[in-house]
């Protein structure tokens, strides 16, 4: 991996990069919208430097970027930018979906020596910003690497040894299909359903009696609408297809409940408990 | 309160009482079905005594009772055994839903000097079974107290006592219907979606690839189906009302999903943070 890299958008996730690999010995700059940003990450020392500035001198000294940014800004980005990176460059990106982001950038790259590959770092908290940065959260967390059919060996590995060097307990890959399909279930399906729980009913006058295990379930009902709300029609068609699965179930219960039927509830519940313990902790 | 108490059932939570109460200097002896049960809690010094037998000189010997069984097997137990108890004792239970139980106990009880006040310990595990016990599941937790209108301020005060001596954070009083409502939102709707969840689409292929949040958020998928299956169908009502509440949030969530609405979804979620932000911890 170059030891030199850039970091496209310094917010939680590109911030806990930056200060991820300064810490491992890479020089690190970066580029994002906001001065204070850039200002803040250099004084804490974990970029090297940064601007606010697009630059094609600056912009195409590096051979590795990594993107950072919400999905829609990065196509955007690349479909205005891209003639400032090198065209040699090797970038990558940390966008939450993958079918409707990876083609329409590899699309724009087209006749360029770029290569690009993808990936995913399951990783996040409910705070955002650069100021909320810090290394420790890629700490047992998964990083899924999503290559094209294309995609060269060489860029794969660098990918997941960036994965490795950040410290990530899990490296992976898979194809961007199957990402998404996995992205819409075990991320995408719960936070709505969080927002849901939260949105059915103004129930705050209770909360006073809650205990650990409400406040756990709906600790992502805390959500940042911009970002969100962009993930979830970006792999709209994978989440409905989920969103309608629990339906159905959640259909099945009621039911259940309703006809007084408690061997059908029993057996959801034993269903229930034998797959969560798939996920325990190894 | 009492010094000489009496558990009856002693699994999770009724162990954790009697760890609990006999740490605080309280005579604790135990009725339970299982002679194994009895051993092992003598043995761990959680009990001074117990029996699996129903003995009428030692059973009205206490003229504190707490009654720590499945709802249904708590009013069968009064149903055939209530001549067993001293008619001026006081006698409580820990029953997760109140409307469905404690007015049928009541009602048995009449014509006696017995006085009855329920309570709820909002506590528990993901396992059951004295040998799970711990008295250290009560910290930091809620308990409830859900007297009769007509219940004695004397009896109140001491099962407010009980749930202070176990070592709750926080001891509240609240009517039965409120109670039921609360925790048809609070525990039992999100156990059923933590259960449709799983039912909905096995997707235990999909462990490789989770992170803490999945874990976190179906915890307690892991569910004790004789336990829960009861509690469902004896708060029918007010579950089933909150199950509704939530599908057509779900419904809105996903109407605006396909119909590409970014604003009614940012909406949704700016609802969600706003309501869960009440729900943070002091």
């Amino acid at each position: 991996m170059n030891k030199k890299i850039l970091i496209i958008g310094l917010g939680l996730i590109g911030g806990s990069y930056a200060e991820a690999l300064t810490n491992k010995g890479y020089e690190v700059y970066a580029i994002t919208r906001s001065q204070d940003s850039i200002d803040y990450a250099k004084e804490k020392g974990i970029i090297k430097d940064g601007t606010i500035e697009l630059n094609k001198d600056f912009i195409s000294s590096f051979e590795f970027v990594i993107f950072s940014l919400y999905p829609t800004v990065f196509i955007d980005w690349i479909k205005k930018n891209k003639s400032l990176l090198n065209d040699n460059a090797l970038i990558t990106d940390v966008s939450g979906v993958k079918e409707s982001v990876i083609y329409d950038i590899k699309e724009e790259l087209k006749g360029t020596h770029i290569e690009y590959v993808s990936h995913h770092p399951m990783a996040g908290r409910e705070v955002y910003g650069v100021k909320n940065a810090t290394k420790e959260i890629f700490n047992g967390a998964n990083f899924i690497v999503t290559p094209f059919e294309d995609s060269s060996e060489e860029a794969v590995n660098t990918i997941k040894e960036l994965g490795e060097v950040l410290g990530f307990k899990k490296i992976s890959v898979l194809d961007p299909k199957t990402h998404d399909e996995m992205i819409a279930y075990l991320s995408q399906l719960t936070h709505a359903i969080a927002v849901g729980l939260m949105c059915g009913n103004d129930n705050t006058h209770l909360k006073d009696y809650t205990g650990d295990s409400f406040r756990d379930l709906t600790r992502i009902a805390s959500i940042n609408e911009d970002m969100w709300s962009e993930l979830f029609l970006m792999n709209k068609e994978a989440l409905l297809k989920e969103m309608d699965m629990f339906n159905k179930a959640m259909k099945e219960l009621r039911d259940a409940i309703e006809n007084d039927d408690i061997e059908k509830l029993k057996e959801m519940m034993r269903t229930s408990t034998l797959r969560r313990s798939y996920f325990k902790k190894d």
